[in-house]
Parts: structure tokens; sequence; C-alpha cells
């Protein structure tokens, strides 16, 4: 049976231009640490750093600002390490943030959680009311304040800007998680001026075990990994070639003019297709702000059905999708995302295209959705 | 000009059995986050556990001890992180021991140095005099207690049995940064009993960007990188999925009966001979205990030159070796391991062989080691 993977905002494919730069890599023939003067570790050394600039063109920064992490989640470890190792005071986490984000600040500091709208906005005027509670809670202005780009499990797009700019205003450091955004919206970090961004290479057709930890010129943190002097004494460990490699690639072939909007049209028009296709049944209705959403994804609630019957209905008619947080579907919990939203959180479908999805995947969902939801219905 | 790599013990080139693995999932086609129910992450989970089966075969351990992580210095930090986390006192870390041992102790306690002997080795007296120390200077028995299985830079290896028999029997948690030896000389991790052993792929011929830390069954300590219930709630972010596939075929060719005698055999041949090419140049003398030291390592002392020249002056003659620690060749700093050996720190080199390396490549060396090293006497 055809396959259809509308789960790319788990994880997404490798693209072509980031296997063919690896093997180009691996032809070389040639392995060696980065940091070995001999002549395979200076040739390891510059391959590095070709990946470097090519994210670091991508993002719209300097390539010295760029620290390779080994994905997402560790360089969002890792600017919460760096920021809270360094002064007290509490961190202003919104529920709806990342888990890793919300894990790594509970472990390191009280958390202030900011409220957000049903649509799971953070809007400044709720950022205000958490800095006033950091005040007079915890007599102390937040370490660090997190702000998303956009929301793993319904799509939002965050005020960002908004946010980064009265954070900057206020002497705040601010971390902006950007792993769901980059790469499917036009993004320019330097613009940005956020303190820490967070960038995680697979989710764009990379390759999975890297990503980024974008760091603003002249902040200076402490590492989160220790024990060597890579990646300028910011990360330690040998770093990994062939995903910076990959990495890299994809990063090219993502900045190259227009490439972003014309992939953000396609998976815009695809997700409004999958949109249209659940709503159509009674009972569904979308997650997330409508107007401001990721254009590669989208989030559907489900009357009276269970999560996970549904997963497994759309996999038998050839479909992948998810259900909840991207980090706590093994549990099937309910999702802390929707939960702060203050929808139903434990009957929601996350459907996600990227850049192998074709109109024939989301024609499989149309011919499919309504006939799973209504046998399970007609079950109970 | 032909090129000769001395320098596995920095990393080793991929294994045809890895990279077999590695093609042979990539041909699937199959892309998927490891934790989702659909058909492709059902196929992704079985793939990583298959492959946490073989690297546990290896280590002679049951699966659910292993920990995939980014690599070793991620498996040594979240050790440290995990043990240090649950208890106050100081840690006992030997000088020789990885800087990634070194510094995360350092950051997260006050260590306690026990003395190596100019071989390198740390004596049980040695340990049981820090042993001493912590109870008269910090008033308490360690935390935590590290062992190299073997030297990263002289390649001794430790009596890592009897310093795990007289910690575990007094009730003392103790790691053991086996990066180096595991894939080199048979080990059987059970036997052992220690309460946290690192490991590290891309030494033993797997891919960078993985690596392991093995648990002893019924230990449970905090993980290091949060946010996420991967690797059973131990280490959260996306599994490093074709990394773990390379490195459970490095582990599965290295498992068979046989091989690891195989490759140490002729590992070792090489090494007595690179290590016969450099005690035939006057000033020349052999760090480490010769009698137990790694196979596939040796380490030269070399009267009246530096140790930068020397390698560039190998290189021009088509050879790859190292000086001092792998992770400060940056800076080419006095190494600290051989510091702790009381010799001379600055002029060292490290040849080290591997699974690809023939005899070629030591009669390379043996060819130009007598010049290079003359030549530079010669400018004095």
């Amino acid at each position: 049976m055809a396959r259809h993977y509308l789960d790319h905002a788990s994880t997404s494919p490798l693209r072509p231009e980031a296997r063919q730069a690896m093997e180009a890599w691996a032809a070389t023939g040639v392995t060696a640490d980065p940091g070995r003067v001999h002549t395979e570790g200076r040739m390891a050394r510059a391959t590095l750093e070709d990946a470097r600039d090519q994210v670091a063109a991508l993002l719209g920064v300097r390539p010295r600002q760029v620290i390779f992490t080994s994905g997402g989640t560790e360089a969002v470890n890792s600017a919460v390490w760096g920021v809270t190792r360094a002064s007290a005071g509490p961190v202003v986490c919104a529920a709806i943030e990342h888990s890793s984000a919300r894990d790594s600040s509970a472990r390191s500091a009280a958390v202030v959680e900011p409220a957000v709208d049903r649509f799971g906005i953070l809007h400044p005027e709720a950022l205000n009311e958490a800095l006033e509670r950091c005040r007079t809670e915890h007599g102390s202005p937040p370490t660090l304040v997190h702000c998303q780009w956009a929301n793993h499990e319904v799509g939002t797009v965050q005020p960002v800007e908004a946010i980064v700019e009265r954070c900057r205003a206020l002497g705040i450091p601010v971390h902006v998680d950007a792993a769901m955004a980059v790469g499917h919206v036009p993004i320019d970090l330097t613009a940005l001026d956020a303190d820490l961004v967070s960038v995680s290479a697979h989710k764009l057709g990379g390759p999975p075990g890297i990503g980024a930890l974008v760091v603003r010129r002249g902040l200076r943190i402490d590492p989160f990994v220790v024990g060597g002097e890579q990646e300028r004494a910011r990360r330690a460990g040998l770093e990994n070639l062939p995903a910076a490699v990959g990495f890299g690639g994809a990063a090219a072939a993502l900045a190259s003019p227009g490439r972003i909007e014309a992939e953000a049209g396609l998976a815009r028009r695809l997700t409004d297709r999958l949109l249209a296709s659940g709503l159509a049944v009674d009972g569904v209705t979308a997650y997330g702000d409508q107007a401001h959403r990721l254009p590669h994804l989208v989030c559907l609630g489900i009357d009276g059905v269970e999560a996970e019957p549904v997963l497994l209905g759309l996999d038998q008619a050839g479909i992948a999708a998810h259900s909840g947080s991207s980090c706590s579907s093994e549990s099937l919990e309910p999702s802390p995302v929707l939960a702060a939203m203050g929808v139903d959180a434990e009957r929601s479908l996350r459907l996600s295209v990227g850049w192998s999805t074709t109109a024939v995947d989301a024609d499989a969902f149309d011919a499919a959705f309504a006939g799973v939801v209504g046998g399970l219905r007609a079950l109970r």
C-alpha cells in the first residue's frame, strides 16, 4: 500500500541536497577530527566551517554566532543552562513552550507561566503580567524569557518580534525556540536580535543528530556540555561533521532566493486542503491561530474519539500522522499545549507536510478521514 | 602523495559494516520519530532497538542499560551530572582522566586528584589515599570516583577491575570512561559491574555523533539533557537513528567471535613497529606502561623538538599523527596527562592505528620519522 507521510513536524526526510552534500563529503574518504593540524584535520575543519557558513546564511547571522549542538533539544538545554548559571531569578516560560524549554527551566529556576489565549498566542500584555509576577512573587526580574517562534503542536506563530523587543528594552535575556519555524518561514535572526535562538536540522530536511544554538554577538554563556575546546569552547565533544555537512546542504538549498516562499506556498495549499477535509466532518474544529500559523502544519480537534484510534485508523489507510506534543506521544498524555489554550487536550490530530509532500498525500487523507472518524464514532 | 592516517585514537574511519548498515536503513526510505505510533515510527523504533541490542551485546550488558547519547563527551557529562545532582561530596578524578570527566566534575563538585605513577597508572593505594583525603579535607566520602579504562594519550590500561571492586565494596559510585578501550580490547561490562560506563562510537569505527552511557541495573540517575521521554526518559531529544544504526553495525562486526582479538593482534604488531621506528632515533622515549597498554596506540617523547613542527613535518611526508590530549590540541598546550606522569608534557607524539591501517602506513612512518626529527634538530 502507498504510504502518505503527514508527520514532517516530528521529523522530515533528508532533502536531496543534504544527502548529496553528505555523499560528496563521504566520497572524499577523509575522516578526521577538525581540531587536528594534519591535512585531514584541516580538510575536516574547512568542511565544518563551510557548513557553518551555510547555516549562518540561512539564519541571517555571522558564522561565529552559530554553535553546533546535537539537536534542538540540546540547544534549548544549553540556552537555559548558560543563562541561569549566571544569575538567579525566575524564568518566564509559557505552558505552550516545548518540553525542552519547560523541563530545563524548571530544573534550574522558579518558573513563571505567562497566559496564552485560546489560539496559543503569547500577547505582550500577558508577558507584562508575568514580569510583574516575577517582581511580586520572586522579588526579581526574570533571568530569562522564553518565546518560541511558532508552536510545535498547533503551528501558531507568536508575535516574537514584539516579545523580543520588549525583553531587550528591559535588559532581560530572551530565548527563542525557532525549531519549528526555521526553513518553513523566512527568518532573519540579526533583525530579531534575540539573545539566544535554538534551531533543529531534521525538522527542515537536514539530518537528525544536529542543531544549533545561535548566540547574540557579544553574549558569552557558560557551556552546557564541557570537556573540550570545540565550537570555540562553547560545546565540547567531537564535531558531528557528516551531520553538519547535511545541515549545511539543506540550509544552502533553503537559502536560495524564493525557495522558502515557494515551499511555504505549496505547504499552505496542502495544509489548507487537509484542514478543509477535516472540517468537512461534523464535530471537527481547527486548533491554533489560522491567521498566524506555520504554513506546514495544522491541528484538528475531533469530538468524541480518542487520539490513538484515529492515528491507528489513518495508519491502516496508509497515512502517518501525529497527536499531542511531539515529545510526549509515547504516553499519549493530554497535551499541555492544548490544555493551556483551554481546549480539549485529549482529542487532537496534527497533520504536517514538507518538501516531499504532494497533492496525492492530501487526497489520501481526504479519502480516509471521514471514514476513520465515522467508524470509530459508530463503535461507541 | 599517498596518505597514512595514524590518528585513529582521535577518530577512526567508518567501518564497512557500519556504512553498510546505515545504507541499508537509508535504502528503506523510511524517516520517522521512533516515538510515533504510525508504521514508519514503529519501523524506526524496531531499528533503533536492534541497534541497541547490537551495542549491548558488544558490551556484555542488557539493552535497557544502554542510553544512547550524542557521543562519549555527553555520556561522561551525563554520568557526572546524574550522580553529583543526587548527593554532595567531592569527586575523585585523576589528572590523567579525559577533560570531559575533569571539567564536568570540577563544575559540579570539589575534586580530589589521586596520584598516578610515571606510567600513568592509578594504583589502588593511590585511590585509598584519595579517599582518605576526601574524609580529612572534605569531611565526606566521595560522591563519585572516575577510573578510565585506558588512557587516551599514552594508552595505559588501568587496573580498572580492582578500582571498581574497591569502590563497589565501599558503596561509592564509580564511573569508567571506556571510550578509548571499547572495540579495541575485549570488554565485559556485566563482569566489571561499574555504576556508569561511557562509550563513544567513532573511536571504534562507528559514526560520529553517537555514544552511550551504560547504567548498572537498578541505578536511577537524573537525566542531563531534559525535555522528552526518549531513552526511557533518561536522555531527551530525537534519537539519532542513522548514527545508532551505524554504531550497531560496527558493534555487531566487533562482537563476532575472535574479531577483537585478531584486530588487537594486528594493531599491536603495527604499534610495536611504530615504537621501534621511533626508539631507533636518539633522544626518543616511550611514554606510558608498555606492559599494560592499548594495542592500537603508542606515545613517544622526543627530546629537543616541539610537538607542532614534528606533526607538520610528518604531515608533509603524508603521515597524519597527533600530539597532546585529543581535546586540547587546538591550543597545543602542555598535556595534563603527561604532566601528571611527571614527564615532558610539551614534546610528545601519539601514533594510533585502526581497522584500516596496514604495514604500508607503518613503513611510511619508519621512512620519514628520523629525517623529520633530524631536520628539526639541525635547525636549532
